[in-house]
């Protein structure tokens, strides 16, 4: 296989789009992100990574805290408005219904699926972005997203961005940490 | 929409699956990671992160570099394999063809379509994880993955992992940047 040089950028992998919600200057406002991870399984630590100047960050480092929210494919249109258009150049707390956790700490969406409060433990400054890492400190699902008590990929129907299309989850292709096992050589 | 509250956890969405590569005492060793992402495009910056004590890290640490790989579905056998196999346990140097950029700081695998590069830049340290944010320095694509001289997803053919199934990517729901453009106001 010949392999092309190219051009230094993130490498081509899909990515996980999820909407952060922030308190800015008292008001609801969300972003949309795939610039978002996971950097811990137990404790939970998430990260949002958002170009300086966007007007959700201002929020997040005055407040402290962010929300994740996991858009389901039927809300492709306001999720993709919300990383259109700037909270400085519009007013988005309207689009969405807000609702909080024990307290006023950011906004979480009613209507996704998944909602994550996050308190900021650190911030790692790169040259044109602000990296928003985050402890999950109050978690909710949606009930009919949960089967057997555990979220359901299938019933969230989350959406990935992969190249310039926001797609579905597509066919199972194996089990995780199974599918491996048989080139486990036997002693 | 009835919303219950789960222990926290990592909110559950598609993540990312990479194979990250380094030397490890001089030996290629590579290790699956759904906890990658991106943190910057311009300049493109990227991070894994690892658990403590896993073979991996040590030689992260000590050469400075590590690489992003992205496997084809497939390629989940060995994916998952790397994710399940300890490099301490396991010779992993013989289950990919490793290649190298201009000097031989961390192993890319030929058989997997994309491949970057990255120098680390910083180190978070969490309880339990290093994160390992790096500058993506060179990066490859197989010839025949790309479209117009552009990565294509498609013929990618990435897995994403939600919850414990590898999916493949599903159908185009939406254009990124243009699907939300029905809801901004005209003034």
């Amino acid at each position: 296989m010949e392999k092309i040089q190219l051009q230094n950028q993130a490498p081509a992998t899909p990515l996980p789009i999820v909407i952060a919600g922030a308190l800015v200057d008292g008001k609801e406002n969300y972003l949309t992100i795939g610039a978002y991870g996971v950097m811990s399984i137990q404790p939970p630590v998430v990260y949002i990574s958002s170009m300086k100047g966007h007007y959700t960050n201002a929020g997040i480092r005055k407040s402290g805290y962010f929300s994740i929210n996991v858009p389901s494919a039927g809300l492709i249109k306001k999720t993709d408005y919300c990383g259109l258009v700037s909270g400085r150049d519009a007013d988005k707390s309207e689009i969405f219904s807000a609702f909080y956790g024990k307290k006023k700490h950011a906004p979480m969406i009613r209507e996704c699926p998944v909602n994550a409060l996050c308190k900021v433990a650190k911030t790692v400054e790169l040259p044109n972005n602000d990296v928003f890492i985050g402890d999950v400190i109050e978690y909710y699902v949606d009930k009919d997203c949960l089967t057997d008590k555990v979220p359901d990929p299938k019933k969230i129907d989350p959406l990935v961005l992969a190249g310039r299309s926001y797609r579905k989850l597509g066919r199972v292709a194996g089990a995780a940490f199974i599918a491996g096992k048989a080139l486990i050589k036997k002693p």
